[in-house]
């Protein structure tokens, strides 16, 4: 027998169906010898013709999967005019045991390249009407000109995943009709169209801080010695202050412009440049002057906001303590009433309640906007904010504050941060920011809101504002690496065909796929950063915890997101990356700890997932089993009609690219997510365990589900960004940034949603093939995007400096 | 009708198999007027009894998967004592459109849970023997006695993925037996005995080297200027020196001990410290030295050796050139033979050809060991070393050499990096490192070695053993940050279940994941280096690309993994990790540019790649397909045999446990990504595409296949440890930390696992729930694990170091 073959169940006679494949993959391991010298021709049968362009297809990688076997097992098994012999001859070709011999396989290609067609097949655009016309070619149409057949060849194409024209003209040799070309930039796509688009709010203020980085005082030397470089950024602050650009978001009456908008834009401009000056910048007027200007009231506002404002006041914001860096609720630092001297006394209980980590403290500060807990008759009412000096008028620590100096840190040295203990220092009543919980005058605690779980949220807002100040820094941070790696990468070349002139490292797969994604998260980020701002600045909107869920999640989705692109632009550009010059030095170290200050990532992902949590907590109302039901039925419904064989194998174009799939797959792991994480606390609880333990067990669950949330949410608002675009050409490009984001999430997820079966494994390739295609488009177009990003010259290295200046 | 439902199609009825899930799927999207208030009890029938606990867990997550319902409706179809009312009833059950209520899945276990079981049936290991014990209490065995049912019912636990006796004895409630704790340190196992076992080469070479780390010189103070850095390191280095340890390579008569084992472990041993002192020892002593040994001849060794282990001499390693940095063969500074002058002129023809990034060449470099292109009475020999004296006594540049600073880097700063240009620079004939090419006193080139390839390969050897030194300094440094991090997480509390004292950080599971598979990924690059370490030693493996393929494999492996592991690292410390007295500012800085020295990562896979496929190539000999063919096909046999059911979907402990399987996964992994790279590249190069775009367009997939290389062969060194460990306790712990190893880059991978078909999704989710158990068991050892890295107490901060001293 040809092949040593025919065990008992062969393929198609015993099952054509889907459970030939499995058949086979309970065969006994092959022991079949072999005899690979002799070649297998492709039958003479002219209805065997339409079949072989996808033979060749399913040989195409030089293996044939189980399922890729079972698709076609199942598609020829449905036409039943192929007699005996064909399928005999299909079925050799069919056999993973012996797969065809390269050379089979270029016999094969010639027979379907051989036949001269007529134009309609020389316009094919798939391998069904490429199979279909080869059949033409052979006299008759027979049963293939059903309408049957062409459909069931149409659905095999979409199940082996090869569908389109590409394909089928890859098959023929033949050149693909030429497409609008997607290289070229799109009408209205230039990088000042795009820029302005970015910049669209507040681009008055934003100029001014452009202008300001430019300034000299701007311009920190490099390696300089601690002390140094507190100085100069001191001064830079103070330039800034000089500027007017501290108290953007002051009332006017007290020296400031009233627009909290103008103030943030300033702030995410200045992050293009040195970072410990915007941190500086941003503890002095956003911290410390934020919390005196939301916290107090108008004896506050009126005794410190201008002082603030030009830095005659330098303060820190005392918040993290040194055992409760992300834990605010549970703060140890006392403010107790004295009603006999109308003081409070302000005092650390112990080391561990040390104020930590306190920028500006430990040189420079003159005040302290001190978190403690505000103990009046006796009664703990939680966590209130105070004003609390902390060293006279020549630079020396007051009576009972200890200062520390936290010392030499990775980055952000420019920043003096210290640590603050109080022995039973004593303040005025009058101290007490007390515009959500006052002390009266007769020693009794009065506050406007009832409940202190909506009190505490309302002081914390300084501390969501700072949260989105990071997220929005992290963002302008990553614009800078990817401006100074893009660029360089478009430029620089290394290796190159022999004899040819080098290649700019652009062109390379390997550092596409390492930046574009990025460049296309870091778009994402933009208008979700953008957006969350605004939502901010809308005081109707910010009256519950939905903001602080969404701050705390873009804050660690953006900081993480920036450590890793700084990373991966510092190596694209190899040694030159590695050079202080380059400013990835500085980016890194100075980023970092963003990860871990305004709330450790990990613990704000946590946050965001019992959000998200509590909400459907919420909808169950009283937390009854029945109602829990309701609720996990409408998701399982939500599940299954979802999982539309039509959505888990198309793999085309038109699919792979559409915005509704995209958000399609990423509201559906949200959700399914969701629902698995409520399902195993639950299981938990159940079964006795306290819920510390068993939210802590499904940790790994809440992040991942956490992270799924922020990536759904920045996909609409990309999205959003694509559709308000102001050209056509703009909103192509920023459309395939959010395809790019989107597709590249689910490749680097496809694990998850392979095995939710949310797609196939043909989709899972397409996914891959079309992210390497969508980084290949995005390339040509990736140096006109980060020239939108508008980072300035003035804090650009040489290596990426614009060609034609700023 | 109850739960209105009942459409055409349902479920048993119609396809009692594995179509029954594939119709489902195929279902109109349900428009169900649903009434859910109302239970769904489990019916009386006895014979229903044994599905009881499938149908439980196969709802335990909230939700049923097709892959699940196909399975359950698949066995219950074979079960053809099951009336029709049976079957309605289970249809009711394992409808996802409806799922039952979390009441009736209580009301359900409380069935299972209720019957007074016999001892059998209490010691019951499974859901197949509990279900039989749940029938045998309702009387007689029935059908349920036969053999056939108790075979489908193991089935359908190995097909949910819920064999094994934790699952039974969760449902039961019951306890489950105690095996012997794994939690306890097994017997033998304790740090200083895996001290003695990880260090047992050269231990008294590593104790000389630890003593000297302990000196005051080797304490370099935190946050100095680039220039002091510059001199306390160089200080360190002639400490060093005067120790003997620079020395311990070189012969005898020279110097040295004659060891450069010893002269390797002490290397790796000082990489526990600054990493500007161990990278300066390494270019004075191991580059600059060891091309002297390597490359030159007796008189050169006469004349040098001694002075350079004295640091007399201190000189440099200057082959990288500004333009081509990972691109050896390609350099372009000459070295021209003038047979008059019997000199040899040593140029840089352009600014691209400076070589670039030299250590010790900015500040006190006196010599360089230079690699030019030799090029004798016109003819260009290639590639070839040679002494050249590039300062005077003074300090000051020799005429013809212009040296220039490379300035800040990102980290070692403590090394004087500089840029070096040659004018037309006359050296004498002797300066050519003539070991493998010289100049006759007749002006005629000669040389040993016949191929030029070859002749480059040997000229390399002092690049290899870099390569290889930049893998040991990257596992070092990730010993010293994971020793940093575990104390600091066993230590440290954050949060807790209210009341409770607070927990160590290491005991959640998010810093468990982040941290102890890269302890297990640091033993297993343990024992890979020192592999690749003896081997090099071995002269006589030394002679063809395998090692060089190898080199560059483990230090692109191990430089990633070390930035990776340290960032990691970082931000389980937090805030403390930020602080620079934690060691990771300088450890991150420090080692990011080993991703990039001494050839970049990517390029260096890529070199891998390429390895491994011309060792197909060769084997094809003669490149005709039939030749191809037979490679294929038995690689293709490889993939089918391997994908074997059983395989595929075991999710038991034992198997996910068992070291063949996971050395059986990544040597699949990587024969398969082998095979598919050669045919994707081949069918390139049959559409004509260059050798150059081919295997660029490739590139990920290479860099994929390397990595996969890679991680097989860490993979069998660290299997290999344990099994040569000395006691059974330590064995233990090191298979253990393999399992980790392979199943945690498993489960990173399982997107190209499942597509691939190598494993299914019930047994994704097993791996996934065993990496999670494995790092639970580990983490009783970390802190162990660490001590036994043997990292001494005066290269950590306080907040790590050794409770009980050093």
């Amino acid at each position: 027998m040809r092949r040593a073959r025919r065990k008992a169940g062969t393929l198609l006679e015993a099952a054509p169906g889907i459970k030939g494949a499995r058949l086979l993959l309970q065969m006994e391991p092959p022991r079949v010898s072999r005899d690979l010298q002799r070649p297998l021709p492709w039958p003479d049968d002219p209805e065997l013709l339409p079949l072989a362009p996808f033979v060749h297809a399913a040989w195409g990688d030089g293996s044939l999967s189980a399922s890729e076997l079972g698709e076609l097992s199942r598609a020829m098994g449905s036409f039943d005019w192929l007699d005996e012999e064909a399928r005999d001859a299909l079925e050799l070709w069919l056999d993973p045991e012996t797969p065809p011999a390269p050379s089979d396989l270029v016999e094969l290609r010639s027979r379907i390249r051989a036949p001269d067609f007529d134009d309609e097949a020389r316009a094919t655009s798939s391998l069904a009407d490429l199979g279909l016309a080869l059949r033409r070619t052979g006299g008759k149409g027979g049963p293939w000109s059903e309408q049957g057949a062409r459909d069931a060849l149409r659905a095999l194409e979409s199940a082996l995943g090869v569908q389109g024209a590409e394909t089928a003209h890859a098959l023929r040799g033949t050149e693909m009709p030429t497409p609008p070309s997607s290289s070229a930039a799109p009408a209205g796509f230039d990088s000042q169209s795009l820029r302005s688009f970015l910049e669209r709010d507040n681009p008055a203020a934003r100029e001014r801080a452009r202008e300001a980085l430019s300034e000299p005082a701007l311009q920190i030397p490099l390696g300089l010695p601690e002390d140094q470089y507190r100085e100069h950024v001191l001064a830079a602050v103070r330039l800034l202050a000089e500027r007017g650009l501290g108290a953007l978001a002051y009332p006017e009456r007290h020296g400031g412009e009233g627009s909290p908008a103008a103030a943030v834009a300033v702030f995410e401009t200045l992050a293009f440049g040195d970072l410990s000056v915007v941190v500086k910048f941003g503890v002095q007027f956003g911290l410390f002057g934020g919390s005196v200007l939301q916290l107090g009231t108008e004896r506050h506002h009126e005794a410190y906001l201008r002082r603030i404002a030009t830095l005659e006041l330098p303060g820190c914001y005392a918040m993290s303590e040194t055992g409760h860096g992300s834990n605010v609720r549970d703060l140890e630092t006392t403010a107790t009433y004295d009603p006999d001297a109308d003081e409070l006394i302000v005092h650390t209980p112990h080391d561990a309640a040390a104020k930590d980590y306190i920028g500006n403290a430990a040189a420079h500060g003159r005040m302290a906007t001190v978190f403690a807990r505000l103990v009046v008759g006796g009664i703990d009412h939680g966590v209130h904010a105070l004003l609390v000096p902390i060293r006279d008028g020549g630079g020396d620590p007051l009576p009972g504050v200890a200062i520390e100096d936290c010392g030499l840190k990775e980055g952000l040295n420019g920043v003096d941060n210290g640590r603050l203990r109080f022995d039973r220092v004593r303040v005025p009543r009058r101290s007490l920011l007390d515009r959500f919980g006052s002390i009266d005058a007769d020693g009794s605690y009065q506050s406007p809101i009832p409940t202190p779980g909506r009190r505490f949220f309302r002081m914390l807002r300084t501390l969501v504002l700072g949260r989105i100040s990071i997220a929005a820094a992290s963002v302008s941070a990553a614009k800078v690496g990817l401006t100074i790696a893009i660029r360089y990468a478009a430029g620089r070349p290394q290796f190159g065909p022999e004899g040819a002139p080098e290649e700019p490292i652009l062109d390379y797969p390997l550092i596409q796929r390492a930046l574009l994604p990025r460049l296309a998260t870091t778009l994402a980020l933009h208008f979700g950063v953008r957006r969350l701002q605004a939502d901010v600045m809308d005081a109707e909107k910010f009256d519950g915890p939905e903001l602080e869920v969404a701050a705390a999640g873009l804050k660690a989705y953006a900081s993480e997101h920036c450590v890793r692109t700084l990373q991966a632009c510092r190596e694209a550009c190899g040694g030159r990356g590695y050079l202080a010059e380059s400013r990835f030095a500085a980016l890194k170290a100075d980023t970092d700890v963003f990860t871990t200050f305004e709330g450790a990532n990990l613990i704000l992902y946590q946050l965001v997932a019992k959000g998200l949590l509590s909400r459907f907590r919420d909808e169950m109302g009283d937390l009854t089993l029945r109602r829990a039901v309701r609720y996990l039925a409408e998701r399982a419904e939500t599940a299954i009609t979802e999982l539309n064989p039509l959505t888990t194998r198309r793999t085309d174009e038109e699919h792979l690219l559409d915005p509704a799939f995209h958000q399609a797959a990423l509201r559906y792991r949200e959700e399914r997510l969701l629902r698995s994480a409520a399902v195993r606390i639950r299981a938990r609880l159940e079964r006795g365990m306290d819920s510390f333990r068993a939210v802590t067990e499904c940790q790994d669950h809440l992040v991942t589900l956490a992270r799924a949330h922020v990536e759904r949410l920045l996909l609409e608002r990309l999205d959003e960004g694509a559709a308000r675009a102001p050209s056509p050409g703009l909103s192509h490009v920023l459309g395939s940034a959010g395809a790019l984001f989107a597709l590249s999430r689910i490749e680097r997820d496809r694990g998850w949603f392979l095995e939710s079966g949310y797609v196939e494994g043909a989709k899972a390739r397409a996914i891959r093939a079309q992210v390497g295609a969508l980084c290949a488009d995005l390339r040509d177009h990736a140096t006109l995007l980060v020239d939108g990003f508008g980072v300035p010259d003035s804090v650009l290295p040489q290596m990426a400096k614009a060609l034609d200046g700023e």
